[in-house]
């Protein structure tokens, strides 16, 4: 081997050793953390990404990946090795380009706008959080013009979740699920028994959905040999390795969303537990991007965890759990139950059929708001206006409106569309795995979720970050980004549950 | 303010943050983390404490050191600023002496060492550890290599733990110590009514425990604002800051055991919580050294926790909380079972009056292992002796005698003697605080510590490490160590419990 290639590899390692204690630090501080820890946490996470950021951008990398040009060629192109210098070198090309200066502005920027963004939410006074959204979206533009203009400025933001995906690769998918979804919500709604509520109230007591849901995710390949799930305000995954697996989720009394969020959350530490371990503490020790990841944990969530054949393997478990809650109902109304349809205001509460509309919303305003076309102040009412126009609902308050989502306050422009871009490709794997897998169904009714899992692992989880994200699309669906499975499988479901005209 | 100053505190600043951050992944590693973790794990603390003293001896700090030699001498002695620069010269002088090929030798060799004291002590095979004891007790001597001679090989490593005591000074005390307890503990063995036996066997629910000693904590300071407590199969208390105290503690469904180990971290904790803001993230900001610490640990134990007024004011408390275990048991039948005096094998099962002759005996192998006057074969023989010569009993296994710690296994050799230290210390302190707090006996009996914490942090714990442990001891209490206070008050509760003369 290479003396120059160890020892880019042992210098990697350290920067991976640095952004996952860093990660840590944020793990621990929204599960573990006494709040007074906060503000020496705060100098103690700083000092840690500063550290990571400089090992990783020092010119010494930058030599050592001119160096190894032939070696890397030497090497087949799915080698650990060519990938190792590849994937470096695109990474240290674009960390290099934005100023210490400028990284450092905007993490105190963000710092300020948190706080600002909470009251605002309180008070329910967008204008609270007006200045900070107009300095995020100045920032955004520096950081923009740190990089080789493409055509459209929103690129360069995709590119840090969504890395090679262009803006009109993303519209052009958007438009087409736009053109479906708001119909189809629509005519769902035209079919209701009005009569009919989803199942709620509960009790559902938190100590037994802890039992339940540790069932359940023990099935799918949960151990505590390598994973462990605690609570948090926000639900995440986290790992400090392959086999140190932290998921977080958060429980209610009066409804089971928990249950749904420890599902998705698992398909994102899924993912990150398959990668070849060969990779460990290299850059490539981890999911390849956003919208994969969301695939990931959209699929465990929804195609598996709202699927008929995990219910009639659950249910009767989940109604001897609850007996208070669920004596009453059958399976069948409680299928209906965890897929019911119905438009509303929040995104993270909103269901298969309507959570990509709430993204494409988001997606439209990001670009008009970066391109300068939209009157900021005027903001609350475009969105609700959008709201009407979409969904036929329209946010009472800013909270439940244009507030809702902390990304714009951390200066995250870019990121919503790879939740729907998760879905699109969550159903386009799918496919491939029904076709590959015929008796899955019949194992998910047995609660076996291994074919399932060595599957996911083989075709996706254990290349890391090897290749882009289109090539390890390209690899799993044997093509491009498509939005047809997506709507098939809704349209499907859809006229299952409701007997919408497939 | 001197930039140089200026500069010197942010860059140990950055040297704090990955201390912290190492001790927060070993937290996490004895409290948290997947068992699979622990190969990555690894990695990640050996980069984090190689980058921490990397950027400690750097020689951008000597040269700041040099140049404000004049600052630090035209700020007072106890001023933080002449502190801060005086403390980081000594530390940074010692570090440096430490050549990282023999430390990262030292830390290989004490990874290696670990498994093989538990597989010696599972097997009950000495010689499993002996090849692992020689080539630590030859590292120590590298070590002590790299320091000035100063008449005792073992002072050098002393001082790691207690800077500035000499051997000699220990082996004064400990003679004094080990003169009267020996003879002591067999006056109480003497007194002894035979059918008596401490409260043991409980059932003492784990669940109860932890709200008992939730509530005992409560009552000396702690808040979940700035604390937290989980469990660890060996007890400890670390911090991430003066706001972040991290207490572990262990349960038995048998006895009470848990609650004294939780109100010994609890001492380590209110140390490291009572440290001066104005120190944080600096050198300064920790307890001064181990025997200090450990006075503080043992005070909270013992001299509170073990007291008469301590349970006259929360046996009832406690009896309701566990009727089964303690419906026929009467407030002093109690009082003497958790001050229960009898020679035992394990150090840390043993009680105040048999706890120093397990160290003595410790502290004295290790100076003659150090001299090399003993055969390392012959170590678990010496060993049984010895145990027989100041305590009556003799192990019967490998396991509960010579390879009971795991101190030699982590090469830390002159750590023990900071324990009886630590018992010395907490009477002569508690020999102050009842001259200073006369009320204090009954505040306790209310349930009131306020006055006491208030007390430790203003005489002792907000100095944190500006002066050395000698100095700070003398502020604490006016002179130099001295084993009399400990002596006066073991006879006296000798007294009280077995009618011993005092």
């Amino acid at each position: 081997m290479d003396a120059r290639y160890t020892e880019l590899k042992a210098r990697l390692g350290e920067v991976n050793d640095l952004q996952r204690a860093s990660s840590f630090l944020g793990w621990d501080q929204h599960v573990k953390m006494p709040s007074g820890g906060g503000a020496v946490r705060a100098e103690q996470s700083a000092t840690i990404d500063r550290l990571a950021h400089e090992a990783f951008i020092a010119p010494e990398i930058g030599r050592l990946l001119d160096a190894l040009e032939g070696f890397e060629e030497s090497q087949p192109y799915d080698s650990v090795e060519a990938s190792l210098v590849r994937v470096t070198r695109r990474d240290w090309e674009k960390a290099r380009r934005v100023p210490s200066e400028l990284q450092a502005e905007i993490s105190r920027t963000s710092a300020l706008a948190m706080p600002a963004w909470v009251e605002a939410r309180k008070t329910q006074d967008f204008s609270l959080f007006l200045p900070h959204l107009r300095k995020a979206l100045e920032l955004r533009h520096r950081y923009i013009d740190c990089f080789e203009p493409t055509g459209d400025p929103y690129d360069i933001l995709l590119d840090d979740y969504e890395h090679g995906t262009t803006t009109a690769e993303v519209a052009a998918v958007f438009e087409r699920l736009k053109q479906a979804q708001v119909p189809l919500v629509a005519e769902v709604g035209a079919t209701r028994n009005g009569d009919e509520r989803p199942v709620r109230g509960g009790p559902f007591p938190i100590e037994r959905q802890r039992e339940f849901e540790l069932r359940v995710i023990r099935a799918f390949g949960y151990t505590d040999e390598s994973w462990r799930i605690d609570t948090a305000v926000h639900p995440f995954a986290s790992g400090m390795g392959t086999r140190d697996i932290r998921l977080t989720t958060r429980y209610f009394e009066e409804n089971l969303d928990g249950l749904f969020a420890t599902m998705h959350e698992f398909g994102h530490g899924l993912y990150e537990h398959g990668v070849d371990q060969a990779l460990e503490r290299s850059p490539l020790a981890s999911g390849v991007s956003l919208g994969l990841h969301e695939s990931q944990s959209r699929m465990w969530e929804n195609l598996v965890g709202r699927s008929l054949p995990f219910w009639r393997h659950f249910y009767p478990a989940l109604r001897e759990t609850f007996p208070e809650a669920l004596g009453g109902v059958e399976l069948d109304e409680w299928f209906r139950s965890v897929n019911w349809v119905e438009p509303s205001l929040i995104r993270v509460e909103s269901d298969e059929a309507t959570y990509n509309l709430h993204v494409i919303l988001r997606f439209e305003l990001e670009q008009e708001m970066l391109a300068g076309t939209v009157d900021l102040e005027e903001l609350p009412a475009i969105w609700n206006e959008r709201m009407l126009s979409y969904l036929g609902v329209e946010p009472p308050t800013v909270a439940q409106g244009v507030l809702q989502d902390m990304h714009w306050a951390i200066g995250a422009i870019g990121y919503f569309p790879t939740y729907a871009l998760g879905n699109v490709i969550s159903a386009q794997i799918w496919e491939r795995i029904e076709r590959e897998l015929p008796d899955l169904p019949a194992e998910v009714e047995q609660g076996e979720f291994g074919s399932l899992a060595v599957w996911l692992r083989e075709n996706l989880h254990h290349y890391g970050r090897k290749f882009t994200p289109k090539e390890t699309l390209e690899r799993v669906v044997g093509g491009p980004i498509d939005p047809e499975p997506y709507l098939r499988y809704l349209r499907n479901k859809m006229g299952d549950l409701y007997g919408v005209a497939v």
